[in-house]
């Protein structure tokens, strides 16, 4: 896996721009974690600014947390500008599942969009694929290991996407290929915002390597300095600020030490 | 006060779905402490998808911080669904007094929904029972304990529902009982968002527990893991962060031998 | 530097009322910023209540990073009510340049308002004075200590109001005095906000102090704050915790031992 700290030099030499049209509740924290990995978070909504703002960035992250009207109707706007001028784009479908609007909005964006990347956890992609009652809010109900990784496959086949199934294993594929990452902490589940992080990250490494590296790469560098975190701090106040620490401070050499990142056989 | 310790364990094992429809300022730090309670918090507030959510959710959460024509129209939908579903309501009206769409606003909901508990400072509840000139912006303006224990009992028979005075002393009252709770530290007026945060910790306890003591078992809950937390850091931020570490890791035993509540004698 | 200490001990006495029209990813932020240094912050932006809600302010702070047909509007109207209250105006133009909207609006409410303070980077002020190419997203793409300088007088002379351009070194101008600090760290370019947190601390030494000097005190209390912080905390999440725990502990003989202000000759 020596790649990755590889990719993690790259990001952090070109310092990307990453444009999100977020949620409320994770936009100090998703572009906290930007800045700590060394990229460069903007965060813009309005209409008037989008082809400007995509023009500039290096990737684009869709996140559909806190959704209204004007921010779907941004959404869709945005992912048709980075289509046209061929940006990575990564979605994240925020409790899909939960309720229809949420579902749908996810479903209608990789319908239109030509989206890279899309992570959920189990519930939400589960929803995606028309499997419902799985989620909970925002949180996934349910978790089960080997449909975890069937759900990755399908979906990325489905959708024509990369996938990523996060959870106490996260699953990803591309389709054809699927690779397990056994890395992270169950604190993470503490604190708001860290699956949104995990995707900013994601969309971070979009700007230096292809969706599938990117999404393995991005996932692994997040958890490691999770784990790092923890080990510091075992209670989700202190964890929370450590986490952005070790966003900081992680090397390819930790990440090579700690990465548990496998392909599984078809 | 063995049964604050006892709904506690109650709360974490069923792990509520707290729905909130909140300011801006205090999304993330809400989110955050009602995670490290143990509950799980999802915001959401577009009216498509306002039914579903306050389905799935075991108490809502109203707070009128940050106000706008949208988010009004979103707030009387859901305390009007929140009605039909049975679903217990909390109300923070922040900075009532201070304008009069706010304390307008808070009379309006607390008139048309079946609300549980109203929590504000002094100059907010003050405001709600037309004594104005006590709020400047969202802080209070002045604070007096024999005023405060008489502004919680008679706010709490003219709207008839269960009213928190929080300050240096808080007054709780159904109307018919009254307590007093004198945990805490002066230092939470100086970190953003605590007066949001025991509300949406009250809302957790909803889900376990009649109003009146869902609000004595979670301002005394919030007000010890604050006082632990100050005693490690008596600085704003450090303090912050020590907050939530606290608010995870507090238990009955603590509850038990910290509680400072006591019955007032009518 | 003796007064800068003394402004800060007139700003904790007098608490002012700091009223904000600012952008989502840095609400809490501010809010925890302005309470650490000792002032109350209130954020407002509906139209309703915009003229009570400033009556009672002391300052007014307008921050642009990230806006909507909405906001627009009420920051246009704020900027007419406290031109007519005779209430200070600091204005944040994040991200001008970047995008035609940011500029724009910007360089309108400058026009219209009676603004005491604008404050942004390198790139931000060389939009507005037409030079662009230089802002990179919401960051500086490019950065000149001489030109700095020669930013800051221009752009002061130009808008006729007081103008602070931060980078390494920061430059504030009235268009006839110049003044150069050179306190900070770069650490604050890893944490999203610290420029609007700067610009929110300035805005609450403006209710105790003029323009000129109310920006030169608000930066060097915040940068001095800084290195303390990073002193204690050289990774992003810690630093950004400690940066709240030193606004609140900085006094007049940290100041005055670590302030590195100077004119500059004409």
């Amino acid at each position: 896996m020596e790649w990755i700290g590889k990719d993690l030099e790259k990001l952090r030499e070109k310092k990307p721009l990453v444009h999100n049209i977020t949620n409320y509740v994770v936009m100090n924290t998703t572009a906290n974690a930007l800045l700590a990995i060394g990229a460069s978070p903007v965060m813009a909504h309005a209409i008037e600014e989008l082809e400007e703002m995509i023009a500039l960035a290096d990737a684009l992250v869709i996140n559909i947390g806190t959704l209204d009207e004007h921010k779907i109707y941004s959404m869709f706007k945005a992912v048709e500008i980075a289509k046209e001028l061929k940006k990575p784009v990564i979605l994240d479908p925020v409790g899909a599942g939960a309720t229809k609007l949420r579902t749908k909005t996810s479903l209608k964006l990789l319908e239109v969009g030509d989206i890279s990347v899309v992570r959920g956890n189990f519930g939400e992609i589960a929803a995606l694929l028309g499997e419902h009652g799985k989620t909970r809010g925002v949180d996934s109900a349910v978790y089960d290991k080997e449909a975890a990784k069937d759900l990755a496959e399908k979906a990325a086949e489905e959708f024509n996407t990369v996938t990523a199934v996060t959870g106490a294993v996260d699953y990803v594929s591309n389709g054809k290929r699927t690779y397990a990452i056994e890395n992270g902490t169950p604190m993470l589940g503490r604190v708001t915002g860290t699956g949104c992080m995990a995707t900013a990250i994601i969309g971070a490494f979009l700007a230096v390597e292809e969706p599938l590296k990117a999404s393995i790469a991005g996932l692994t560098t997040f958890e490691i300095a999770a784990e790092k975190a923890f080990e510091e701090s075992p209670y989700p106040g202190s964890f929370h600020m450590k986490l952005y620490d070790w966003l900081y401070r992680i090397d390819g050499a930790l990440i090579k030490e700690r990465a548990k990142v496998r392909e599984i056989e078809p």
